[in-house]
């Protein structure tokens, strides 16, 4: 049985509500999200697997879900290397940057290098607000994604899918599956096309919340703040 | 080997710098101190050995952190109580205070009711930043939590006892040796009288400020947010 989804529409009202009616933070929301991101990358890639971790980190809060993500992993004893080429004068992501940047996990503008010591790839690049085109610098960037063999963990969408209707048809996103999605609080309708492993975080949905959205509450095991969920897609677009 | 411990002025020290120089918000401080709570009550009372949590929290940041434990504390699936009878005006705790109340959490100002039907307590009354006399209404509330034979977990300190110079030899908290205490950055003082069992949270603590702070960065394993260490304190003063 799927798993209900969330619009982009619905998903941005509901971020919105959370943060005003329902009296959290970003801060709260974006490390409760980071969180579970650095959960599922430790489920797939385990430390004696491999530590490198590439965390690819857009100019929104999906990025901000990354920078939070890497910390955690940091603290695990992963080496994460940052690309965040388009930083927005934010003062969160400012201070997401500045936390890393004090336990010396470096930063990177050369994707293509990074990429070839790297053991998995976090795509933190664009979330469900995304639409239309990939801007400068992204295209290149999410082709050495869809190109690569090394393992990749989307962030709520794999970047450059369209939220409603998946993925491209056109465009450096043609093609790209990544290795395993997490879907942030709900899975947006994107999953439908979606087949690789499929994982949901942001465990802080209530119930109220989630029937008046019209969406599961998935069952977490005891402490996780992730939990893996059969895959649904049918990649018949692909 | 004991680990370092970390004074009062050292800990008020410490927390203002990674608010300033290390960029973190207070609200994401909280929610990962508040996430470790709820981490080692999970291991303390396991969900199969009784739901009911009643967590005391008192008017300042160690409060705080028990409103944000009580939140995660209910996501796992206990059923949590919250004693808050001293509420300040500020804003990051009428928000906590908020999500609880969206999620059904019930609030009581009757202590010695809510004891009658618990079967795990967090004291979350006093912590690092308390010294001098125990004011109302707390006195009575820390006499019970001296006298019963429900388990407590205090959050970084034994609520009423000193922070250097531990338990106090008058007052209600004389003889208040709760079984178990979870220490938040770094052990205080205190621990040197304290002969339950011991854990630590708060992982977010880079080397540099470990270094600088002269603490120890505990050996958390996986992706635990707590560690349990050895007990430490001789309880001579007891």
């Amino acid at each position: 049985m799927a798993l209900r989804t969330l619009s982009a529409k619905n998903a941005a009202v509901l971020d919105q509500e959370l943060m005003t009616a329902g009296a959290f933070s970003i801060d709260q929301l974006m490390e409760l999200a980071g969180l579970s991101v650095s959960q599922a990358l430790y489920r797939l890639q385990p430390l004696s697997k491999g530590m490198r971790i590439l965390v690819a980190c857009g100019p929104g809060n999906n990025g901000g879900d990354g920078l939070v993500a890497a910390r955690h992993l940091w603290h695990y004893g992963y080496q994460p290397t940052v690309y965040y080429p388009k930083q927005p004068k934010n003062e969160l992501y400012q201070r997401l940057r500045k936390q890393l940047e004090d336990l010396k996990v470096p930063f990177t503008n050369d994707f293509p290098t990074a990429l070839q010591s790297t053991d998995h790839i976090i795509d933190a690049i664009f979330g469900f607000s995304f639409s239309g085109e990939v801007r400068e610098p992204f295209p290149s960037v999410i082709e050495a994604l869809r190109d690569t063999k090394i393992p990749v963990l989307a962030v709520d969408a794999p970047s450059s899918w369209n939220i409603e209707e998946g993925p491209p048809s056109e465009g450096p996103g043609k093609g790209f599956m990544p290795d395993a999605l997490i879907s942030l609080t709900a899975p947006k309708p994107l999953v439908k096309w979606y087949t690789g492993r499929h994982f949901l975080g942001g465990r802080f949905l209530g119930k109220h919340m989630a029937e008046k959205y019209g969406l599961d509450v998935p069952n977490y095991e005891g402490l996780d703040q992730v939990v893996e969920v059969p895959v649904e897609g049918e990649g018949e677009k692909l």
